[in-house]
């Protein structure tokens, strides 16, 4: 069990245009059983349990979902569930939880896990948390990077130095963080063997994070820092009235690529990925005959590659290959696999025609 | 308007199996509305009407349609829907008519129509009806041969003479009737010209089918010939007790093939089609952009060549061509367009498991 001092940080407020029609707006990925029994957020909050009690779990996302992911954390007090006022990108919102929390806890330390990765080797993943909340303790910035196992041109990486071991589990120095490459440049990262996916997870001291901002977001830090604490009742309004004034901005630019204490823990393969697609549920899911998984009642007829996800009828394929078919009450999505990032375009679509019925 | 001793007998008992999941066995194509807001067999009705008054149209169907025909088709007399009452092949059916028939007009001419056909130009098609009924009331049986435009293997074939005039309404000697040939027979046939489609419509006085089936099928003339008339109260029992001891056998096969007064109707292009596959439906339909036809709310994003019918929702296809995609209810069909006649083999699987609940 981790020191009183640790929390979890939860960011739960995507959502999720590429796995339309299953995810809406009321209902994105996080919340979405899309393996067990388990929404990913459970799933998440699981995995973190025997390091990190649901006492000390925090989740941010949107006014949307609050409810449900309330109900879905019935061990998560509710007032650690946490609606950005307004939707901005992760650095005003890590910048608002890290205030929140300096307020209650001056020594608190943060980890920071999207709500929505998967990781099947949870285990592997347990064993990263206590050297990295040590060195976010001494007052690092710690990103987790992820031994990468093919040339993947929809993630971010982190360069480590050449020596770097991974599974190591010794805080490394970040020499750089390189944005989603092209397939050439992926390529190269794979084989240089020094290049590591960014998983999203990060580390740090509340004050050494409010710091950070005060030094590179000065805008953002004397807005955040202008609110009470979060026991003042005044807080919700003021949060209210402020939050929107912050730049929209990701943390990756607003501070990792720019902070000077910046490390890393090199893992080797905890079975992580980010489910992007369809085609990555697709993936990370055991295959049945002919390559075919498929969720629902469903009869293959010289059919393979196919997923098929559509638990409230009999699904019959013909003659079709590398498909994936998702049905849903008001929404069917026939997709390419391969072309399955695309559905988000869909959205954009049905945005354009002012179907909200369909978000 | 025809003489008064002519009558039109519309064939409706057919499965459709290759329909599903919108046809059902409660449900069969002949009374579906795949085109217009007309289900086929009310289109077959309505396009004989000019000649064939609803009062003189009998149809010819089982105990399961029987109710959802005659709502369909108000104007038909109801005692002149009959069920079958077992599943026999076309020749006990048709003998049954004709005893029916020729027990209430004994010089009564009929003309067989399938009710689950297509016919675009329903002109060109009245036109052949006044020289096939003469040729039938001279005593022929009178089969149409349609002018074939492309090899097709899903058809039977009649062999003319060569010097065959398509369109020429005159009754032209038949050589030979051809079963379904494989593409090099059928290119052939193309080519030659003289071969064409047997479009499953006959022509005949209903006591020269029944001496035709006397002298060529004498056990299934003795069991027909011992039914009382239709107007006998006794007929439904006597007909029930007696009709499952007929052979199981086509009229092709029982009559046509092996008469000796059989001619033909060499017709040009009246846009008819069997509507073998859901590729026969997209074939025989209006196409959209890309070469999509959808009868739905649909978004189509790098595709092409579709046919989406999903009438409860909106579909998006992705990245995918020359699909077919159906959903109801309870069944959802995605099938390379091509191969839609392989839709039959869900259903014999659905059978094998006992689906009963999706056939």
């Amino acid at each position: 069990m981790a020191k009183k001092n640790q929390y979890g940080l939860i960011l739960a407020g995507g959502r999720g245009t590429r796995f339309w029609p299953r995810s809406r707006r009321s209902n994105p990925k996080q919340i979405l059983r899309l393996f067990s029994g388990q929404s990913l957020i459970q799933e998440t909050v699981g995995r973190l349990r025997p390091v990190i009690p649901p006492e000390r779990i925090w989740v941010l996302t949107n006014e949307r979902l609050r409810t449900e992911i309330a109900r879905q954390l019935p061990d998560v007090p509710r007032r650690q569930i946490l609606a950005e006022p307004d939707q901005r990108n992760t650095a005003p919102c890590l910048g608002m939880a890290a205030h929140i929390l300096h307020s209650l806890d001056p020594d608190a330390v943060l980890g920071v896990f999207p709500a929505d990765h998967r990781i099947a080797k949870p285990a592997g993943f347990r064993r990263l948390l206590p050297p990295a909340f040590r060195a976010a303790a001494e007052g690092c910035i710690v990103v987790i990077g992820i031994q990468p196992l093919w040339p993947e041109t929809g993630y971010g990486y982190v360069e480590f130095p050449r020596d770097v071991q991974p599974g190591s589990l010794e805080p490394i120095q970040v020499l750089r963080f390189r944005e989603k490459p092209d397939l050439r440049t992926a390529k190269r990262f794979l084989a240089a063997k020094h290049y590591f996916w960014n998983a999203g997870m990060f580390f740090w001291r509340a004050d050494v994070f409010l710091e950070a901002l005060r030094h590179l977001q000065p805008k953002m830090a004397v807005i955040l820092g202008a609110l009470p604490p979060y026991s003042d009742r005044r807080f919700g309004a003021l949060l209210k009235e402020n939050f929107s004034l912050c730049e929209n901005i990701s943390v990756d630019y607003a501070v990792l690529e720019r902070a000077r204490n910046v490390v890393g823990l090199a893992a080797g393969d905890i079975g992580w990925t980010d489910l992007g697609s369809w085609n990555a549920i697709y993936e990370a899911l055991p295959r049945g005959p002919e390559g075919n998984v498929s969720r629902s009642d469903a009869v293959f007829i010289d059919s393979g590659g196919n997923y098929v996800d559509a638990p409230q009828k009999l699904v019959a394929l013909v003659g079709v290959r590398d498909l994936v078919v998702v049905d849903t009450a008001d929404g069917l999505l026939v997709a390419a696999r391969t072309r399955s990032q695309r559905v988000s375009d869909v959205v954009k679509l049905l945005e354009a025609r002012k179907r909200q019925d369909l978000l």
